[in-house]
C-alpha cells in the first residue's frame, strides 16, 4: 500500500509500505476513505516532536471502512463505516475509567506518533472497540473527519473546560482550524458574544460567517485594549487560547474578567510567564488539556442532526495520492486561505 | 479610642484615634472583643501594599458586639454579638449577585486596607447586613475569629476551588495558618491522603496532629521527588499552593497528576513561570482567588457542631493593649512556634 512516511526532520515521502496486519485480538484494520492534515503533523515534520521515529506513517484523523477485526472486537465487523478517533483508549485503565482517554496507559495520542497513522491506504487501530465510532448514515464524510480531532478538541478543551454559559462573553484567540472548532461548538451554549482575535483579516472574515459577533485584528499589537474596549473595561468571561505561543497566552490572561475561565487549547513548546501577582486575586480558572474524545458520540449526534456543520472548515480537497501537494497548501495556509484540507482515497 | 495605626513602611503605633461614627445608613459600629493578625498585615507594614495610606488602622479580622447601626440595617441591633468578615459586600452589584463578594464594586477587601480596620477598640463596618454574621451561641470567640478570613480562605480557595473529592490525594504546600486551614477543611471531603509540605519540622509535626497523613520536609530542596515517591510516581489529585512564592508554585506544577487541580491560595508579588510546554497535555485545572466568604454561614455551622475546631490554630493570646508585642511574636512565627495570635479587648 501507499503511505505518507516521515523520513526525519524536514523530510516526508508518499511511498510503498507493507499493509498493516492485526497484532492483537483487540485491533482492527481500517481502509482509509478520508483523512486530513493537522498542525501537529507540521510540528512533527519540523522535528519538534522527537519521539516520532523516521519511518513512521503520519496522520491521526480519518474515516474509513473496516477491513478486518481481531477476534476480541465486538462493536465492529468487516464492511462497517467508521470514524477513527485521534485518541486510542483501552477502556480499562485507571485513566480510561475517569474518561481521561488522552492519558490511557496503553493508548492516548499514539496514531501517527508512536504507531503508524492514517495518512495511508490502510491503518491498524488498537483497542478498536473504544477507539473507533460507527459512522452515522447520511453524514458527509468531510464533516465526519473533522470529528477525529479538531471538533472534539475545540469542544472539550475550549468550550467544556472553559465552561461557556448562556449570556457569556467569550474571546477566542486564534482563528485557525481549532479556534474555528471552538467557535462552532461554543454556540451550543448560547454565549451572548464571541470575539475572535487573529492577525489574518481573511480568517476573521470567515469567523464572522461562522458566528463570531465581533472580531479583533491583533496585527497592531493592541488586541488587549480592543477586547477591553469591546467589554466596557470588564474583560471576558471565557478566554480560549488557540495558538500555543506566549504572546497569545498573554493576551488571554490580560483580558480575563474576575471569576473568568482561561481555556488553553494551544500546544506550547516553551513556558509562559503567568502573572500571578495580578491573577491571584482575580478568582480565575485556567485549564489545559489534550482532547479525550469522550464527547465524540455527542458530537456525532449534533452533526447528524445538522446542529453543527463542521464540513464548513474544509477549504481544499485532494486525492490521497496528492498528499504531498496537500501538505504544500496546508503549510502555506494564510497565503492559500486554507483551513482544513481533506484527502480522499480511491 | 485606641487603634493600631500604620505610620508608613516599617512603622506602626498603638495610639489614640477618634472613635468611628456611622457614615451611611447601611453601616454598623462594632466594639471589638477579639481580633487577630494576618500575614497580610505584615506585608502592609513592609510597604508591599502601597495603596494603604499612613494613618490607616490595620486589621481585617474580628469578633465583637454591635454598638450602633444605621437606619437601613435590618439584620443586626445594638448588643448583638457578631463575626466580622474580612470581605465587605454590598449584596447588590453584579459581582455580589454571582457570590463573587471579593470583587464587590463597593467593597471587597477594604478593612484595614482602604478603610480603617479591626485592630482597634471600635470599627465601622459598611454594608453591615452582608458583611457581618451573627455569632452562634456557645461558640468560642477564638474559634469564631478564625472565620473572619483564614478558615473561609483555606476552604473556598484551597478546598472548593481545588475540588477535593473522597479518596483524593491532596498535597498542601505551606504549613502556615492558611495551609492549616486548608488541612482542617479538606477533611470535610474525606481525601484518602493529605501530604503536608513545609521547611519547618515543628509545623509539620503540628500538621500531623491536625490530620495530615504524610509530611515532607522541603528544606533539602527535594520536595517534588518525595511527593512523587509517596504517590508511586503518579503525582497528586489536588495541589494547594499556600505560600505565595515562585518556588512553592513550581512544586505544585511538578507534582500534579494528569487531570489534577492546582489551587493557588498564596498571595504572589511577582510572576511565575508556568510550564505549559509540559502542562498543556496534562488536563489540569489551575485556580486563583481572594476569598469571597460565601461559605461563612456553612463554616459557622461546622464550627458550632464541632466538626471543625479552628481554635486549634491559636497558639498565643494577648490583651488588645499589647498588640505591639503580639506583632513581635507573629513576625517571628518560626522562632516563637506561633500560628495565630488572638488579641482580646477589655
Amino acid at each position: 500500500m501507499k503511505a505518507l512516511i516521515y523520513r526525519g526532520p524536514g523530510k516526508k515521502e508518499w511511498a510503498e509500505k507493507a499493509k498493516p496486519a492485526l497484532l492483537k485480538s483487540t485491533d482492527a484494520i481500517v481502509r482509509i476513505t478520508h483523512t486530513t492534515i493537522c498542525g501537529t503533523d507540521l510540528h512533527i515534520l519540523k522535528g519538534d516532536v522527537p519521539e516520532v521515529e523516521a519511518g513512521r506513517t503520519l496522520g491521526h484523523e480519518g474515516v474509513g471502512v473496516i477491513e478486518e477485526v481481531g477476534e476480541a472486537v465486538g462493536n465492529f465487523k468487516k464492511g462497517d463505516r467508521v470514524l477513527i478517533s485521534c485518541i486510542t483508549s483501552c477502556g480499562r485503565c485507571e485513566y480510561c475509567k475517569k474518561r481521561l482517554y488522552a492519558h490511557c496507559t496503553d493508548g492516548g495520542w499514539i496514531l501517527g506518533h508512536l504507531i503508524d497513522g492514517t495518512q495511508a491506504e490502510y491503518v491498524r487501530i488498537p483497542h478498536a472497540d473504544n477507539s473507533l465510532y460507527p459512522a452515522p448514515e447520511g453524514v458527509d464524510p468531510e464533516a465526519l473527519v473533522m470529528l477525529s480531532d479538531i471538533l472534539p478538541t475545540g469542544f472539550e478543551i475550549g468550550v467544556l473546560y472553559g465552561q461557556v454559559q448562556p449570556s457569556d462573553t467569550v474571546a477566542i484567540v486564534g482563528a485557525g482550524p481549532i479556534g474555528m472548532a471552538v467557535l462552532l461548538t461554543a454556540q451550543f451554549y448560547s454565549p451572548s458574544r464571541i470575539i475572535m482575535v487573529d492577525t489574518d483579516p481573511a480568517r476573521l472574515e470567515v469567523s464572522r460567517r461562522f458566528g463570531a459577533t465581533d472580531t479583533v485584528d491583533a496585527s497592531d499589537g493592541k488586541a488587549v485594549e480592543a477586547v477591553m474596549a469591546l467589554t466596557g473595561g470588564k474583560g471576558v468571561d471565557v478566554a480560549v487560547e488557540a495558538v500555543g505561543i506566549p504572546a497569545t497566552f498573554d493576551t488571554c490572561q490580560s483580558i480575563i474578567a474576575p471569576g473568568g475561565h482561561i481555556a488553553n487549547v494551544g500546544v506550547h513548546g516553551k513556558p509562559v510567564e503567568l502573572h500571578l501577582e495580578k491573577l491571584w486575586i482575580k478568582n480565575i480558572t485556567l485549564t489545559t488539556g489534550l482532547v479525550c474524545t469522550h464527547s465524540t458520540p455527542m458530537l456525532l449526534q449534533t452533526v447528524a442532526s445538522g446542529k453543527v456543520k463542521p464540513e464548513q472548515l474544509v477549504t481544499h480537497r485532494f486525492a490521497l495520492d496528492d498528499v504531498i501537494q496537500a501538505y504544500e497548501v496546508f503549510s502555506n495556509a494564510a497565503r492559500e486561505k486554507a483551513m482544513k484540507v481533506v484527502l480522499k482515497a480511491g
